[in-house]
């Protein structure tokens, strides 16, 4: 077996330890990235397309947003659409800062792109041992057949929510806290060019629907759906005649434009937190610590503020031997990330109808009608979705 | 029988009906005011003690607010209490409008008194009879057990949730929206100064308390129990220990005054409203229509504020034979009930721990984190504690 040795071992090359590794070489600190899956099928993997004023900042201050900065769309304000009538939320108004619509995948390949230190695709068997001591390993076979293992002074687990750094950790170290939804978000992204110039967030009594957009051309709208739903029961005309219906609204000009589907899929929604984040030199990034409903748009967003932390712990840790900020990554990361659970909670229970409760569906809409007419609760909101300043 | 005439006919002579009797007569409209209870009990009756500032201004533009300006306590603020500490928020700065501390009780002592109006207590056998009528009909026995009925032109039905009036609309008539929660509150009166100058509501994982007064002499303070909790297995040694517990803080210069407690009972909270409030003539205001957990202090206000709009809606119909006030009477009133219904709700489910979800407990202790950090947040609060204006 080949040994091999860096600083930072990096299980997962997704937006957590692809942006990790470009942060620790910008502080002159080795790492080796490790990816399960291939290049090409983590480039295009679709997910979410909001990423906050701090993540852009960060990847602007790494040099890796060229790409992003000519193509993304920025947008200063969000709809709420209820009761057939369209609000505004003008975000950028009342919090200070927009937003950008830029898709995750692109974000990866541009990481990628840039990436020119150690990082190995169609990896597998990956284990990892000695978390509790001072030299850690990362036991793995390459994309070529060969067993390898990396001696790294620190794991950084990136490998979201099935990966198995999360899994390494002994038992009764992790506490989980965790809540499902009785609903899933049915997605699909179409040859159309978007019906709004910003996202709209629909509640109606049929479910919540939300209208997004990846480009001047292609658009990505959700359903609410059950958790179990088949996609096979949802043929193209069934899903556009269901967004035509939760999307519509009193003003007769609006009008739903509709195109090819070019990909579709069912996501359950689920809250999940393990606390603490850490354990000995293992720490958990983004997804393989947490999971947060796809309303608020956060998940990437929180897998950088994380990696952000971890980032400069390290950096304090290595230049003057200080373990302050590596033993405080959980706590320091667990604020931010229980805002972010309970925004991101709150946007999901108010948008979602449950279906067998008029008390649920009366709170929703008294509370649809305060955020849209209170300016203390839209600025919560805004504040909320355009992000907190990263630590 | 004897048969009298009045205008308007009020079922109930608690804040509703006594804040409409007095609008009603200011107007220059007649009404008869019937009540079940004795006055004496009607005015020992210990009930909520926050008044908005727009049921103060109403009650002084009435001129009957003389004792209870003399005598209240003027707040310009409450404390949030969670992980031992207490965190303030400023409700006057932030909302421009101070609450007033006074019993509900004294409200209706000074109601009665200056009330020289037909007024009759401990009635019984109440009826009402033609309500989809021009002229319904309330049939009672009087003090003296003489049989009456009383001919009003509408009948107001102040009567309390437990009342003969929402009882008397027609089956398939009302639509019911509610919500039980798996928690009462055990409330006290008792001879201790207050510990603390301003309401304190305190999250603990022990469950919520709430620490309020009456005077500088009386605090009156409530524990979260469980729904079917026995006041027997309360002495009040456990009482005082228990509140101490839960507004325990890490400052220890705190101290909970104790002294002899005058007055308990465990009181279940609810989430509860009727659509419509109205059915022909009869006009359902306060308890009667909607009843909110009384974590929002609202349930004064929120009769008063329906009073209101039904005493401006009488105005018009009795000036200019115009219906379009009374109409609308449900749906103006609604607007402010789904309001003040969402506010009640999160500010329950916010501050009592349910004890059996980790997730949920996580997710009370990030809010109350943000609400206390967060000046949009808080103004959120603030704007909904002291009271939107009356419509």
């Amino acid at each position: 077996m080949s040994e091999e040795r860096t600083q930072v071992g990096i299980v997962g090359a997704g937006p957590a330890g692809l942006v990790l590794a470009h942060l620790l070489r910008s502080r002159g600190i080795d790492c080796v990235v490790l990816e399960r899956q291939s290049r090409s099928y983590v480039e295009a993997r679709i997910r979410a397309g909001v990423l906050e004023h701090g993540t852009v900042d960060l990847l602007t201050s790494l040099g890796l947003a060229d790409r992003l900065h000519r193509e993304r769309m920025v947008h200063h304000g969000i709809e709420l659409l209820f009761e057939r009538s369209a609000h505004r939320i003008p975000l950028t108004e009342l919090a200070g800062r927009e937003i950008t619509i830029y898709g995750q995948h692109e974000v990866v390949k541009d990481l990628i792109a840039a990436w020119d230190g150690p990082l190995e695709f169609s990896v597998s068997s990956v284990s990892l041992s000695g978390l509790s001591s001072s030299a850690p390993i990362v036991s793995y076979v390459d994309a070529a057949g060969t067993a390898r293992s990396l001696r790294c002074d620190v794991i950084a687990g990136c490998d979201g929510f099935h990966g198995v750094s999360r899994a390494s950790v002994p038992d009764g170290v992790l506490t989980v806290h965790q809540r499902d939804y009785p609903h899933a978000w049915l997605g699909i992204l179409a040859e159309a060019p978007p019906s709004s110039e910003e996202l709209i967030y629909a509640h109606s009594a049929r479910g919540f629907a939300l209208h997004s957009m990846r480009s001047p051309t292609v658009t990505r709208m959700y359903l609410q759906v059950r958790p179990d739903e088949d996609l096979a029961s949802w043929p193209d005309e069934r899903i556009w005649s269901e967004l035509r219906a939760r999307l519509d609204r009193a003003d007769p000009s609006w009008k739903l434009a509709d195109g090819p589907i070019l990909e579709r899929s069912v996501a359950a929604m689920r809250s999940f937190v393990v606390s603490p984040m850490q354990y000995g030199q293992l720490f958990l990034a983004g997804d393989a610590a947490h999971i947060v409903p796809p309303t608020g748009a956060k998940g990437l967003n929180l897998a950088v503020a994380d990696v952000k932390v971890l980032a400069d712990a390290l950096t304090s840790w290595y230049a003057t031997g200080d373990r302050a900020g590596l033993d405080a990554y959980s706590e320091t990361c667990l604020r931010r990330v229980w805002r972010v659970q309970h925004f991101s909670w709150w946007m999901t229970s108010m948008l979602h109808p449950t279906g067998d409760d008029p008390f649920d569906l009366a709170l929703q809409l008294s509370q649809l009608r305060y955020v849209t007419s209170s300016r203390a609760a839209a600025t919560s909101l805004a504040e909320n979705y355009v992000g907190f300043p990263f630590p």
